[in-house]
């Protein structure tokens, strides 16, 4: 069974409780739920992990070693600047889905650079909490090409 | 019933034949057969169009008003800079979805840069011709979305 | 008897039919028809052209050459990055008035620099349609003080 | 009747003195003329000042507030790097149409730049003297345009 | 009553401890205590929190929600990369003043960039631990103004 | 008995007559009132000075030699390029803080970057009026200071 | 037999016809005789084609693949902005020599870049049109080279 | 006797359990032994510690001081950017080495740039775990060099 | 008789009274007194000119069209950024030579640029007051060479 | 007879020895044999000439002056930054052709700028050494040409 | 046994002689003895070179092809943009140490960037003449390393 | 009594044999006589020394320390890029007065950085060989200056 890690960066734990014209009127709680239905429908096994620390999702990216499958990370504004988030991401090897709820290049100048992404294995922006939902689509699909072959 | 356009830009008529390492052994035939029959379970009509032509992915992009709903719109080079469909796609304001096959941010330093991105709903990259089927699901459950409200 | 050709770059057949806010109520056809009356006022005679290919305003440029005195461009996004069109401009030497509707300036950055600008005999923007006119009220009056001379 | 402040800066004093080559052989006070002899037929009422001084054409744009309708404003070498000249029109929005002798974007590359473009109306250069009178024949335009509506 | 948390990032705590010709010879405590007696002077209820942790300091702003008025900000190093923390700031959108004990633009070159400013209130830098006194002065003065109206 | 000069850059004479969105509707003169009500409240003694001329505002701060103790500064649009002040404010060495109305790293590119302050005691922006009355308590806490040692 | 598909890019068709002090008074048809008199001298089938459309450039190119040994190129101004042209030629593999006829880094800043020229096998500029009879030598020798491995 | 503490930044705790191609095979643990096998005979009194926390690295330096002789740190990948670890260094004024595994001039451009080095003692890199032996011998040497004067 | 302008730019006015040990601690009218020694024992007429206004600058360059035959131009933090200063020069065309007290490309950053470089004749800078000396040197000789033609 | 000096800089002395699947396995005495038999049958008369140093291959250009008719230069890594040997080739104005083994703008960036480029001739790049006999047929090409005059 | 060659670029033969407060006091002659006496306590064989001249040093780099097993380098300034020298080490492909007396990145921006460092082994900078006896050490361990598998 | 040497740079050599629009028609054998006789006039003995190669200019000047009280440096296009030069300069701390004989900054944008500059004790520009001989009257009257002391 496909083990997954849902990781979610700095201040998406306020999503919802403020700014809903920018971010919805979701909590992450219920964005959790949503992404939690659909990897069950989807025969996946998920954990959810937010920190506002970049350390804390250094940490826990190392503790994915062995136990996750793929890991579908947010990484809010840490995604513009934390070169030690990205080589966690190429030391543990984890296959990595880049998400973002709004279209990062479509905003200010600095959030259209991602250090990240050169390590990811792919990146969804711009679709609001369905942008983690088409992550777990592009995991079920990818595992069947894999299992195909 | 939901009308989408997958429009397929500059090079993209020699997938599968050339360079499968980097782009996939499957062919743009192959590729739009599979994006038809996930439409077709999801509801929607699609139509395809592939263009080696700047001008001609705007004239279609132009004759897309009042037809489709949505356009999945993979550039091809052209996302680096073209300016003319950046402008054809903001003119139009059928909302468009930017795919990508492979994940432009790990390429080289040019391919980093979307100057369409700015006027796109969202973008996915790097998922292969998978990218293709997200956007589908994404427009699927942008509509219910859409519809609940 | 002045010959004069207005040639219409990408995305200019849409005008009046999508965001009048930006660009006016006007459509391209009745910019044309005041263009045209202006023109015959002034004693000109004038021909239309749009295209949203590159290669096509480029072969326009080149079948100019001898048949007409003036080139009224309004380069639309290829403004920013045809060094194809600046080329056929200066290989025709037709002396070329760029327009633009908008004060292209006062928009995006990537909209502040033109490409064709060095090799045009001058810029008129930001005055709507009127830009058009003034363009030929310009070539009016350079004729009168040529022939003055 | 429309009122018209026909501003001139530094160094355009010396036109047809020095350079005839680059700058023609007119004088400014010829120029004005020119320029005058167009307002009246088009009943405008036009005043005229120069000034090598920023200070003065910042004082002068402040006291033209309810004075005049438009200002004709050839900034010279302040265009490139005066922002106070920038905020005095912003700050007295009275609509400025900014205008060069020369196709400012062909010559230097410091010229290119234009630091008071973007809070202009339009903008019209290289016709030499004549870019003044296009100014003139705009804003009868526009004042039509509006009384039009 | 008016509740204001005085936030101090990273190395802070060091302060009259190392480099006294740089930053002075008073201590964090000493510092704290000044603005304490000021805030009760001025009838403000004040908190304060310093840590070298990023993430702490967005948790910290996080649940300033609902609980403080004003925060008053002197993010140390981060100022110059934390992007995260610029988040947090605009997340809450409790109206925080910038402070900074030396004027940051007066030293090396990557001190005069702040990543932070553009979602604060103001910033005030240059006076020492003065400071974060004129930010305590400018609450109560802003505070009048509210009122007042 | 402290003496301190203010010294207010180009269009600063228009506050309170045009914008008041961004610059409040206080004007000029009622800031200075402001501004020497509180000087005299805490024992200064005040000049003002205003001019749209880089000249004049670099002559004053000559003649401030030997005149003034302090000079509290907001050189307007001048901040961003004029060399010619610093020098001014470098060369007599009298203590200048440079104050803004508004948030200046919050509006345009152009204006985060002052090239004064880095001759400058210490900045402080974003407040509105306030901004100035804050420069004279940060000098009242300044002087208090010096004359404990 | 060897087989060279000879691509001629934008404005090359106006050769001989203007500017003969830039790029001599040959026509692009007595440059091809040229070539194809040297082509045959040397055991080649070659084939021509100009288009100022790059689409058509990309569409010939694809069409070349299992037809032609080898493409000498000279893409014009696309040489400094297309980058479908560069995915054009990576895709096929056949290949491809860039000619131009004038030095391109002895002109204008933008021409001293080639977006193409890393794709390609080898450079050859400034010779005028003998760059192109250059390019047949080194293909003559190089399949020497090849076949006496 | 000399103490020295050893500092490893983020994603170091990994070593020899990925990508033993780039780092080698040694674990974190055995690299740790090594240094301090060599550190006795050397005489000195050695600590280590490893964080993945920005925040604790800078704790951790704070704690050094009157503790600690020397650092020797590999600040990982906040090398690049933690202007608050360079913050710490400068603040406790304990002379630090910075060592690194890889040469990091000779990988990704970004790696290129070390904004705590301005404020090292100096810098040995490239030579695998042999670097912090390196940078023992150093202090070794320099602390004989010291002791000579 | 050869007859030279020796032009002050702003802040030189205070020379000799501060900054002793940057500029020296002649007086401005000391060094003229120098200058115009040295000029009648080279038998040249002169006059001086000093203004903290850039507009009076401009002026006097005007003014000195069929006046004077050279102008030695210290034009202080104004040679940074004055395009106007420089069109002055350009007009009038009269042989202008750049000196400065300090050598400007061994200080800050900004004042390695002079924009009014590219229109003098030649530039001497590093020498305090004797920068001026060699000016007049410099056209004694250059008058010689031009008479012995 | 047209006599030629082949001109080798840093470097190349080594081919052949070291690193063949870069630079192919010819020596470099192999490659000027292979040179001279084309020269001889094309009728040239060919020297040759080979250093490490910048300033030999400077005082060799100038020894030129007089003895040769073209220059075939491949200056190794000097080609990137030796402003002395472009003053040197533009100082004696014999006609040189700039030779390159790989296509340096296919390598790293810094060997995509050519600062000789601008005064040289012509540039062929990429055919191994190769290269250089087709640096012959040009000049063959071209005294044709010349001659036929 | 080990040999190795020890490179001293430009001005390091002035070492001991002037600016003893940036380099130390120690001669060149003295630091070779130095390195020497370590050397054959390691049992190395060394040779010591130095040249103010590139091509000497490029010649010598040359020169050691199967005579030395390592080079330890200061480059001295040609560090800084002798790509003639990168070439040289990367051509001869014996491992290279580059060492500098002080912390490059601590000094002028200029010194910041090693145009040989991508090609070297590994760096050691910043401890005076100890970086070379460092480089000693490296040696050692590392041919202990390589012995031991 | 004071001795001087005058270093010549790169191409210097040439000078008066080619290029005479732009350098004169002096050679360096007659400028050297006119340095001289001016030097002898002045009671300096002058010693005179060329050479295209950088290595031996960094010689010369090492050998210069103890000889010669000043150095007069034409350093030709070694001035842009030839930081051992400026190492040598400021290792010997002999006052050098840098000569071009061609306004450095009105030619190519490379031409206008001097990285020799920030070493040198002055500047002189533009003036031909003149240059030289205003560098003697600069000795002359600072040697006149330091003795007055």
């Amino acid at each position: 069974m496909t083990k997954i890690l849902v990781l979610h960066g700095p201040n998406l734990n306020l999503l919802g409780r403020r700014e809903p014209e920018v971010y919805g009127d979701q909590t992450l709680e219920s964005i959790n739920e949503d992404i939690n239905a659909l990897g069950q429908q989807l025969g996946f096994k998920l954990d959810f992990f937010q920190s506002n620390h970049e350390g804390h999702l250094v940490d826990q990216i190392h503790e994915s070693l062995g136990v996750y499958d793929w890991i579908v990370l947010n990484a809010g504004a840490l995604t513009h600047y934390s070169y030690a988030l990205r080589d966690a991401i190429s030391s543990v090897q984890i296959p990595t889905i880049e998400v973002h709820l709004s279209n990062i290049q479509a905003r200010e100048e600095f959030r259209s650079r991602s250090v990240i992404a050169p390590v990811c294995f792919g990146q969804i922006c711009g679709f609001g909490s369905l942008s983690y939902l088409l992550a777990l689509y592009a995991i079920f699909e990818q595992e069947g090409f894999s299992n195909d072959k």
